[in-house]
């Protein structure tokens, strides 16, 4: 089933290649999302959750009493609010939920825990604010996605109230890059190939050690952690890291699902606006956040 | 997530542990379907399906003109239309269509490939019968779960059309029982223990390769294969025949999802008239269908 959409997808990447720097990285990812405008009836608003930078978005069908905390991806030293905006606020509409994006601290000024001590400082802040944890769904991607995982697995070890449900899109919680599709999808993704990844993995580390269950969470035992849903593209390197977390969340007695779309990339639904394969995820997404909410 | 439903169903096949003859095997599979009776309201027929026995079952909603082909489980030396009816019935009226069940050839009396070669008679006669391949979802569950799959390898093969959408429940799809759930499950499954799936594996393969694809689909290339909704327990010894099925389709760029029910044994939809978990999986895969068919 070929996708026209995903060509240009393809196409418009490869016009804008990654640059060298990271200042200029980070400048390219929130580029990147000129290409969505935000609807006009989305409404945002900025916070302060606990000293971390954050943003709500709503539409006016969103039941206020629901929300979805929401971790970018970006590799843990790139991505912010502002390049997932549009995306997050459209998963919000499907899921009839308002969100709260978080703009957690980077690497490498930031290494490991700023970042899961500030998803935290969200969560935290949700709950502060009268939310209750089964009306919160927790939601990333990339590295977004593992640090959803790793911040579930550091409330449980609290013994704190979990989030009623998980979504993570193409999710990085093998920071070894020991996938079988590292190599195996290599020749197909556009972005996310081994070197880059190792980089990544380097600034966020910072000398922690790479099989810490808090930073690949595929080694963690996700016992007790609530539905989960999983999706992936089929044309990703990380490709393997979906379907393992799926393997072992299943070996862990957790309601898992795992939805892989053929021929897409890795979060594509950054651009829902130009994909219906985007689109359906966010729908398929929403569909299965609102059953799981309380 | 305690379930007290599937301790009454384990209670009940611990009561009646599964006898050493084969005559006695069959039988006991054959009335464990009377926990199960079948809705006044299915109408049944029975039906020589290019000389396969089989059965349809319909319901007043469903599309006269969208079909189930079902193909029971029972490690290809058990199980039948009987045992399977009221599941097959209620999962069609889930998914709006008509049924087809199919009484397909069984081992030791008919070793591999009696049975996929009645899978393909049956597929072929819902063809010569006017259905179009894109309104027809083929499914099975545990070996016929694995029969699914090896029937749309044998239509891609031979460059037929195939069905709109498969499903397997708790596909037996590795018949070396090389996964780590054969071990790591083998506590909790009240079921599937891996001496009983050597004999089964014996009597079908009759010498056979086990390796072969059409025997064993995890080995194959499913590229081509259509969208197909994969469901297991989290308890069951089958488990990684589950995820591995939806790696290997993943890999092959199948629009492909894998639900995990946490604490459900091997084929836990039987007992759908007694476990809620049993009528949600057939309810999320009646949406399946529904979605997924032209």
């Amino acid at each position: 089933m070929p996708d026209a959409d995903i060509d240009r997808i393809r196409a418009l990447l490869l016009a804008r290649p990654r640059p060298p720097e990271l200042a200029e990285r980070r400048k390219r990812l929130d580029a990147l999302s000129e290409q969505s405008p935000l609807p006009q009836d989305v409404r945002t608003q900025s916070v302060s959750a606990n000293g971390v930078p954050a943003e709500w978005t709503t539409t006016q069908d969103a039941d206020p009493s629901r929300v979805m905390l929401y971790l970018h991806g970006g590799g843990y030293v790139s991505g912010s609010i502002t390049s997932h905006r549009a995306m997050v606020a459209e998963a919000g509409r499907q899921a009839g939920c308002r969100t709260l994006a978080l703009g957690y601290r980077l690497a490498p000024e930031h290494p490991f825990p700023a970042a899961l001590r500030d998803a935290l400082a969200g969560y935290q802040f949700l709950l502060s604010g009268g939310f209750d944890p089964s009306r919160i769904a927790l939601a990333g991607d990339s590295a977004g996605g593992g640090l959803t995982i790793a911040t579930m697995l550091t409330l449980r070890a609290a013994n704190d109230r979990l989030p009623g449900c998980a979504w993570c899109i193409s999710p990085w919680v093998d920071l070894e890059m020991t996938g079988a599709s590292m190599t195996g999808k290599a020749d197909i993704d556009p972005m996310i190939q081994q070197p880059y990844l190792r980089e990544l993995a380097e600034a966020y580390l910072h000398g922690a050690n790479p099989r810490d269950p808090m930073i690949s969470p595929l080694h963690a035992d996700l016992r007790g952690l609530p539905p989960l849903l999983i999706q992936c593209g089929s044309a990703e390197t990380l490709l393997d890291d979906s379907v393992r977390l799926a393997g072992a969340a299943a070996n862990a007695d957790v309601a898992v699902t795992l939805e892989v779309y053929p021929d897409m990339i890795h979060v594509w639904h950054l651009f829902h606006q130009q994909l219906a394969a985007g689109r359906r995820a966010l729908d398929a997404a929403g569909h299965f956040i609102r059953a799981a909410l309380a």
